[in-house]
């Protein structure tokens, strides 16, 4: 069984393991099924507006009980990848306070002004303003270069698809004409080393579950790690037929993770 | 003398006869001499942003007396082109509110709701918030194709340059992967014909006069118009030596207009 092998697990949270405010069916039953019998876990998103703090709490509040250790988002990464790649810079964030919670969390420093800041970090902002935009524009205008949480275009809102950071990043980067130098969410390999390096397991130990084919299965794929599309997200059964590579298993949801056991 | 088949004069007016809230030495009689003496005028500016009537009052402020006919925004030239290429169109506005008042000016009616417009109109939003985002991401998720008034980066705001147009076109284009069909603005074709058509004239009894090289020189280059670049806005004259085509003349400002007489 291939299940023999497989020692960790990185989850998706977004149309994996809840949707909107709601814990998907069989979600936290699984999760508990997978601790009890001994898989190390993590939980991959591509939030980057939102610190670990408040996406803990937040699903404290739909009944999951995870440690913030357990959780890397978007903005983590980001944080932790400023914070070993450049340590000493100052940032100027684009993005909602959660951003910021995190890279201070990380002992990054604000700019006290957007000219002096040496990255402009850019998430969903989403009470932007032109006041906003206008600062990271000069932020980069005067030299500091751009890292993105992810460059995800849409997320689903309570009344509809909702312009993501895509368009955050589409703003700055027209309007100056400088592009981005990294955007840290997945699919990249940044992602799945800071999966990898919590699990502390090879790739080949490990699966990478999500609704995604872009970001999740892309990761899997790119990072040599086993990959579970879940069909309770983004993704429908049809589009399937037009991917261009093969996904390991091919779930409804994450309760039947239960199946490879 | 060039001057002799010289009938129309296009004329910027942003750095060309006024810089922030002040006319420029020397333009307000300059405009006046060249009315004395029989030339037509029209005032040709990319600001999509206001409508000619918020520009007549303007220039009134600043003493000048020009009439609303005279004047040829960028928001006039898009509500005329859609009025006469769409007619019965419905239209979604991205943009500060002069655009919209331009566009019921024309008799184009304004979409009730961002998924029921044809097309989404962008120009510069200087205060733009989320929702108004979001509302754009979603006219064009919902089929509205995309014009923009014009497509300037920058704008030299009171404290420095500020993000102009190109960046809430950036938001909407990279969050939709839907392109823009037209950008109205200088240095287009439809912005000459726009001119050419209020002063009645073939371009080649007209110059373009204006500070900027991107847009009015080119321009006047790309429509047969003799051109003249001022050097009381946005152009050094370093930048000439770099550039590869020819100007007919260069003016430290619209005053020197006189010398062809």
């Amino acid at each position: 069984m291939m299940s023999q092998s497989l020692k960790g697990w990185i989850i998706d949270l977004d149309g994996t393991v809840y949707r909107g405010k709601q814990v998907i069916d069989g979600a936290a039953e699984t999760i508990a099924y997978l601790k009890l019998i001994g898989m190390k876990l993590v939980f991959l998103s591509n939030r980057g507006n939102i610190s670990r703090k408040m996406c803990h709490d937040k699903l404290l509040d739909m009944g999951l009980d995870l440690s913030e250790e357990e959780i890397l988002l978007s903005s983590t990464v980001t944080a932790r990848y400023l914070q070993k790649r450049e340590p000493g810079c100052s940032v100027w964030v684009l993005g909602d306070k959660g951003l910021a919670d995190e890279l201070q969390v990380a002992g990054l420093a604000l700019a006290r002004t957007p000219e002096k800041a040496d990255w402009l970090v850019i998430t969903l902002h989403e009470t932007v303003t032109y006041r906003d935009l206008n600062q990271a524009f000069r932020a980069v205008r005067h030299g500091a270069k751009i890292i993105a949480t992810n460059a995800d275009k849409t997320f689903p809102g309570d009344d509809g698809d909702c312009i993501d950071v895509a368009g955050m990043i589409g703003a700055i980067v027209s309007s100056t004409g400088q592009e981005v130098e990294i955007v840290i969410g997945k699919p990249s390999a940044i992602m799945a080393e800071a999966a990898l390096d919590v699990l502390g397991l090879p790739p080949e130990e490990c699966v990478m579950v999500g609704d995604s084919l872009e970001s999740d299965i892309a990761l899997g794929r790119n990072a040599g790690i086993r990959t579970a599309l879940v069909l309770s997200g983004s993704t429908e059964r049809e589009q399937l037929e037009a991917f261009d590579f093969s996904i390991d298993y091919v779930w409804d949801s994450l309760a039947d993770a239960r199946m490879l056991f």
